[in-house]
C-alpha cells in the first residue's frame, strides 16, 4: 500500500475556460496534464460567495439547535443546522451570530470555529467554517428567509436518533455535531479525571 | 420553539427554467410561491448521472483505506473514501465493489449500505450512498483515473488525527467515518455484553 509520505505532482492547468455562469454559480472546465502524461478535461462549479457558515449552537449543555427549512435542491423540507452565507466584509464569527438571530432567535456570548468542512473537493471550491456556540441569549434578527424556520433542540447525544429521521441527510450537519459531540465528550472526560 | 409535530406546506413552483448545462452540471432557476405568500426566485444544480457511491472499506476490523486524489475545486491533493458515480442501469451494491477494486485494488465479498447522506440540500439534488465494506480479497480492475490514486490505511477509531491533517476536510467522509466507527463499536459493545 502506498505511503502517505509520497507527495504527489500537481497536474498542469494546460486550459481554463467559463461554461456558464448564473447568479449563484460559475461553471469552469479544466485541460489537465498529469505528471504521467495523461490528458483529462475536468469540471468544476465555483462558488460566488464570501464563504459559509454553520453553527452546533448549544441552548444548554447537552442540547443543540436545530432548523427545518425548505431545500430546493429535493423540494422537501430538512433537518439541519443553522448556517448561511457570510456577507462581503464580514468575519466569520460575525456570520455565526448573525445568522443564529436570524434563523434561531439566538445570540451567543461565545463562539468558538470548530472545524472546515469541504462539500465535494473533485468538483467545488467551497468550504463551510462550522462554529461551536454557547452561552446563548434571546435576540432576534430579521434575515432574508422567506418564512419563519422551525426551530428544535435535540440532544447532541443522541445523534442516532437524527439519522433515523428521513429529513436529516446533509454530511456538513452530521459531520459537525459528530466533531462537536466528541469535543464536548472528551472535555468531559479530562474534567472528571482531573 | 417550535416543536417538530409542525408538518410546513411545502412552497409551489410559480415556474422552472433552464439557466445552464455543461457535461456534468445543469443550473435551474425556480420561482416559488411559500405558504406565507412571500415570493422568491431560487437557484438549484441538477446532478446528471445515476447517483454516487463512498466505501468505507475495511481491510481489517481496525482499520479504513483511504485515496489521496486530485481534487479539481481546490486544485490540490485532498485525502478522502473511496467513491465514484453509479454507471447507468448498475446497482450500488455493484457500482461500490468496482469503485473499490478501480481506486484501491481489492473487492468485499461483505458490503452493506450505511447511510444516504446530502451534500447541500437547499442548492443540490445530489445524493452520495455510503456502503460499509469488508472481508476484502485483492483485486484491481481499470478505472478512469488519469493516475494510480494513493492509497493509504489509517485506524478507523482515530478520526481526530485524520482531522488535523490539512488534506483531510471533506464533509462526506468525515460524516461517513463517524457513523460506521459508531456502528462498530455499538456491535462490539453489544458483543461483549453477551
Amino acid at each position: 500500500m502506498a505511503s502517505s509520505e509520497i507527495s504527489p505532482t500537481k497536474p498542469s492547468i494546460l486550459r481554463r475556460r467559463d461554461l456558464a455562469s448564473s447568479r449563484l454559480f460559475a461553471i469552469e472546465e479544466l485541460e489537465l496534464r498529469f505528471a504521467n502524461g495523461a490528458e483529462r478535461t475536468f469540471e468544476r462549479l465555483k462558488g460566488k460567495g464570501s464563504g459559509a457558515v454553520m453553527l452546533v449552537a448549544m441552548p444548554d449543555p447537552d442540547h443543540v439547535l436545530l432548523i427545518r427549512e425548505y431545500a430546493a435542491g429535493f423540494d422537501e423540507y430538512a433537518l439541519t443546522l443553522p448556517k448561511g452565507l457570510v456577507d462581503p466584509g464580514e468575519d466569520i464569527i460575525t456570520a455565526a451570530n448573525r445568522e443564529l438571530m436570524e434563523e434561531c432567535g439566538y445570540g451567543a456570548n461565545r463562539i468558538e470555529p470548530l472545524v472546515e468542512l469541504s462539500l465535494a473537493p473533485n468538483y467545488m471550491n467551497h468550504r463551510m467554517h462550522v462554529l461551536l456556540a454557547s452561552d446563548l441569549y434571546e435576540k432576534r434578527l430579521d434575515g432574508d428567509e422567506p418564512e419563519p424556520l422551525l426551530v428544535e433542540s435535540h440532544p447532541i447525544e443522541d445523534i442516532t436518533g437524527l439519522l433515523a429521521r428521513e429529513d436529516f441527510h446533509e454530511a456538513r450537519a452530521i459531520a459537525a455535531l459528530y466533531i462537536a459531540r466528541d469535543k464536548l465528550r472528551s472535555e468531559r472526560e479530562s474534567e472528571s479525571w482531573w
